[in-house]
């Protein structure tokens, strides 16, 4: 029987998602796998560390993390920081599920870095470090022999990067297209319903659609981390957020999105990707207004689409349908299950 | 150096298309993965065969097709059979592209056994083994440590099995829906435009969108193997055609159409399939009114699309847009290519 060692830097919803998944499936990855799931650290942000090289109780963590890991009711508390977990600790796999700071990465990008150094693989669902350092960071993991996976970083687990690495060998993206941020679908369709901007945001904040600080979504922000993303990984664009051609939703009214209606059209925040001849990508956001007869105008709620269009296989849609922190989860899980099978 | 030897049974539009892709990706292959691709028998319907186990010259294959091989001018003409080239043949991977045969699945079905038998690999392009003999097929696969490939048997190269072996894992399909049959979509268009029946199918047939004999289209044959194959794949469904509850769109009308337009919705051929919580699987085929907004509705042309639902990743959807021979070929390419890399 083979451990595989699970560092988890933070363990918000997506962790905690995370946590119970691999309770949940842990018997059957063994059965089918023969590897032993086991987390050794686990850090959070104002909740406290845990790190048991033997493993955490992973059942207890999920009780006692509302009230705090602390040392008195947690044998595995530690005072070492996450920067020490990552450095010091004893792991196979850095599972960086941190917030992401779209201005710079960090400290995600550092931590999966230096872990890579230690020849060990990071999966990562904070699309910061791919965004912002993904060429560096692709080749220390092939340099030192880790890997690095982060497939979650864009529509969840819907798969992306391993459809591409398993299911399009040899194909060329040329150009990518899609809806990759759902908090603009579910404003652009309240404003289209006569709700005001105000109440539009309430609403999605009562059904946790909106941030409680929406602007990284409503000004295009989380969807150029996306495009950048998709762009690096798939068509080698050697670019970061700040080279995205990046115009947001603020400001669109009822009155554009009804104009648009009445010419047969919606309008919807698209990215897009394209390479020219010479291999240059050049990577937009903006609201744009689709027929309502194509599928991108189909696309509401938490749902989101990405297009793919390749020399071999054509134009490939995937479309990922009103998911939850469940398929955020199992995007990482379905990553560390890759790395060993 | 290693070589891949393959023998293909049918050299009809995929199988040129394939024998193209192979010429043009040889160096892009050998260099990824260290595999030469060669051709050693090529058996056609009525075109002759050609059989050299150090490998055919596929450009004067493709060149002497029409005319039909022959002693004087191909000296890698043969006269063993099919069967012969199968049981003696030197070759590592049977390819399969030979017609549809969806009674009873054969000859294709026994001869993709009788290579797997000899430990060899198969990659199939046509359905019917697949749909009637899947459990046995794959059985023997593993007995005997040779691979069974089959992805553009349904929706061409577009990753299905591929995508659920590896970017779903430890996934449960619950319930597969969609459109695989792209004549009916290509027929109900020309008849909501007003066309007869007649009509429809001379000007499919002038685009190539319908075959001669269409009847496997429109009652629904085509649509009933493809969901039964995804049935006995994704969800070990044990089931075979006949086993499909199948009404095809043969006598839909135009009033018909128009009363689904006036409701808002338009007619399509859905595939669906469905498993209960003993495992046992529904599979039906039949004209559905589909609301005009859905996604569904937006699948025209040669297009097709499937939706999986499972239980960790949620509802997927995949659309295929617009496809050409290239993908079909594009899906045996791929299945070429996932059994070594």
């Amino acid at each position: 029987m083979e451990e595989v060692r699970l560092a988890l830097m933070g363990f918000g919803n997506v962790g905690r998602a995370l946590a119970q998944m691999i309770i949940d499936k842990r018997a059957a990855v063994y059965s089918k796998y023969g590897k032993r799931l086991v987390v050794t650290a686990i850090a959070t942000g104002s909740h406290g560390n845990l790190y048991n090289p033997k493993g955490i109780d992973l059942k207890q963590a999920l009780q006692h993390y509302e009230k705090g890991f602390n040392e008195d009711d947690d044998a595995d508390w530690t005072e070492d920081s996450a920067d020490t977990l990552v450095y010091c600790g004893e792991y196979d796999v850095l599972v960086e599920l941190s917030p992401l700071n779209i201005r710079t990465g960090q400290p995600a990008a550092n931590r999966i870095k230096q872990a890579l150094k230690m020849k060990k693989s990071a999966v990562s669902a904070n699309k910061g470090p791919v965004a912002w350092y993904y060429s560096d960071l692709a080749a220390m993991a092939q340099a030192r022999g880790g890997k690095f996976y982060f497939e979650s970083t864009v529509m969840d687990g819907t798969p992306i990067f391993n459809l591409r690495d398993n299911c399009l060998k040899l194909c060329d993206v040329t150009q990518i297209e899609g809806i990759l941020n759902s908090t603009t679908n579910f404003i652009l369709k309240a404003l289209e319903e006569g709700k005001t901007w105000e109440q539009a945001l309430e609403e999605g904040r009562a059904l946790g659609m909106v941030e409680a600080d929406p602007s990284m979504d409503i000004d295009g922000w989380d969807a150029a981390a996306k495009i950048c993303v998709l762009s690096n990984v798939l068509m080698n664009a050697g670019i970061d957020p700040g080279k995205v051609s990046v115009q947001g939703i603020r400001g669109i009214t009822k009155e554009q999105l009804d104009a648009a209606k009445a010419e047969g059209k919606t309008i919807k925040l698209m990215c897009r990707a394209e390479k020219d001849v010479f291999g240059r990508v050049t990577a937009v956001v903006a609201p744009e207004e689709v027929p309502a007869d194509s599928l991108y105008a189909d696309i509401g709620g938490a749902s989101s689409v990405v297009s793919l269009t390749t020399d071999l296989m054509g134009k490939l849609t995937i479309v990922e349908n009103d998911p939850t922190i469940i398929q955020t989860a199992y995007g990482v899980f379905q990553d560390i299950l890759r790395l060993f099978s």
